[in-house]
């Protein structure tokens, strides 16, 4: 490890600094079209604000011109109504929220001036070949009085040059606040993610992370980043996301000892409505994921076997995966 | 981290001296007092072969004077007869065996010379308070002819100066060949296991480390251990084992680069037999486990209500483990 802190300085102390986003409606609703039952958003919301958590995504900034309504729940688009139908008078609490902006499918007219938002932050979430439109959104956000995030996505099938490039890129770009270092298969380990974090930082931004559970190493990765200086930590309400999940915000509040944080809500909340929703609907860790994460793939191939009658054919797809035909 | 190998030397090289325990019949066999089906024990002997895994845990060594033998199935005790009529001429084949003595219920008795056994190694395993009656145990079995290794457990409650003063006494006993590192209530994250690493290895032994997943950590605590120079390390098939379970063989096959390694027999047996086992049994991590493992505690309570009709209470049994009546 390059940049320890001191070694033990973290089982009994707590860093202050360290924030957490939950992602559960937005990455969660990759799952079901963002077509959340009624109430969903507004139970999530307030879970999040007793918890103590530091932001709430809500969703996609999504363009309607690229997108058909009828196909998507509300947080494909999270319109500032539906955002303030929901929660009301809340909005003015201690919870922050934020929506992801996808770099080629967000149209900046969407995004309000802060002051006149009820979002606090905009997550850019770009591939590296899109990263010059990405800055764009950022500075345009940015401007508009946002604090702002830059995920880049699938890192880990970029070579060296071409990321470090692009650090230096970014390192340029004043309006960047956060740069995530994101695991977009669940592919990566411990050393992967240190070797990432140790370069990122050189871009003088503050970081984080945002891991998949591939192979149960969400949360693990998780708490590595948050010992060796990311700030931003995200999760889902029960590893809720798409494929096989990300980190669950319960084991991560359980481990930060920052008395801010409430475990109580959540698992409430995750006895009486998470737990019965992932009765009818697929995500979390399961083989067909460990095997796309084992081979740095995206998880597509994995989500159409879970949906398929072959679901369980573990040997069947690790065949295709392993030694695909030319 | 106070030993870091080469960082990148892992990724694409691998290191002979890393070998693979399963413990699936011993461990597993804890759900099930050891109550397999039929031709479960040698299909998973059959499986470990093909996988190149390199040792099989095939149970426990206990006294029958004081477990009744209809109370459990034959891996309780693990008698020549038992092994050698499942593996008949496989027995002389590369896998090699082992089986674990719980010191204070093994009769030394029951622990042939290695010569007339079917094993090759005996695992002691013990708390800290047994270990002169466990180096006993340890002493006799090297003496009979087996490699032996000891299992310290539940030692994540144990205050430093009294492990610091066992791991002195274990570094006079020659006949320890291997010290695991044992995670037993889960509780454990990679800056704690390196602790337990540097400490243990200044005894001079070839370490082990058993780890449980009760907060998604065993994978990632496998791979940790063995990148910092652990050398023998336990698994499970589709992480069966007591309450949250162990670190599941498949994935652990999968990030060894080891070419002796073959990951499709265990997929197909995982997808064949381990799959429908668990549809039937409970194990692996669930949010019970969890907070016992946040709070680090023995899982039985956990267990207990995994087993009864409040398993997913998780808030009121999180009310009763972080806030206990006096």
């Amino acid at each position: 490890m390059d940049n320890a802190t001191d070694k033990s300085a973290g089982w009994v102390t707590f860093d202050p600094e360290l924030k957490i986003v939950d992602c559960t409606v937005r990455d969660g609703g990759l799952i079901n079209a963002h077509k959340f039952d009624a109430g969903f958003f507004r139970k999530t919301y307030d879970v999040c604000a007793a918890a103590g958590i530091d932001y709430m995504e809500v969703g996609y900034k999504a363009d309607r011109n690229l997108f058909e309504a009828g196909k998507f729940g509300p947080w494909k688009f999270s319109s500032e109504e539906d955002i303030r139908r929901e929660i009301g008078d809340a909005a003015e609490g201690g919870l922050k929220l934020c929506a992801m902006a996808d770099t080629g499918r967000t149209n900046l007219d969407d995004i309000l001036p802060a002051e006149q938002s009820v979002l606090d932050m905009i997550r850019v979430a770009t591939y590296i070949h899109q990263l010059p439109a990405a800055l764009e959104i950022v500075k345009d956000a940015k401007n508009k009085g946002y604090e702002v995030a830059l995920n880049l996505m699938a890192v880990s099938t970029v070579p060296d040059f071409e990321l470090d490039n692009a650090l230096d890129a970014i390192s340029e770009v004043e309006e960047v606040d956060y740069l995530y270092v994101v695991d977009s298969y669940g592919s990566l380990y411990y050393e992967q993610i240190d070797d990432l974090i140790v370069r990122y930082r050189k871009t003088g931004k503050t970081l984080g992370i945002h891991a998949h559970n591939n192979q149960q190493l969400a949360y693990a990765n998780t708490i590595y980043a948050a010992i060796n200086g990311v700030k931003l930590l995200d999760t889902t309400m029960m590893g809720m996301g798409r494929g096989a999940g990300n980190c669950p915000t319960e084991l991560l509040v359980g481990f930060l000892k920052n008395p801010k944080f409430d475990l109580r809500p959540i698992l409430e909340f995750v006895r009486d409505t998470m737990l019965p929703m992932s009765r009818t609907m697929d995500w979390g860790y399961s083989i067909p994921y460990m095997i796309t994460g084992h081979h740095n793939e995206h998880p597509r191939t994995a989500i159409a076997l879970r949906a398929s009658e072959r679901k369980d054919d573990y040997l069947g797809f690790y065949d295709e995966i392993a030694s695909p035909e030319a």
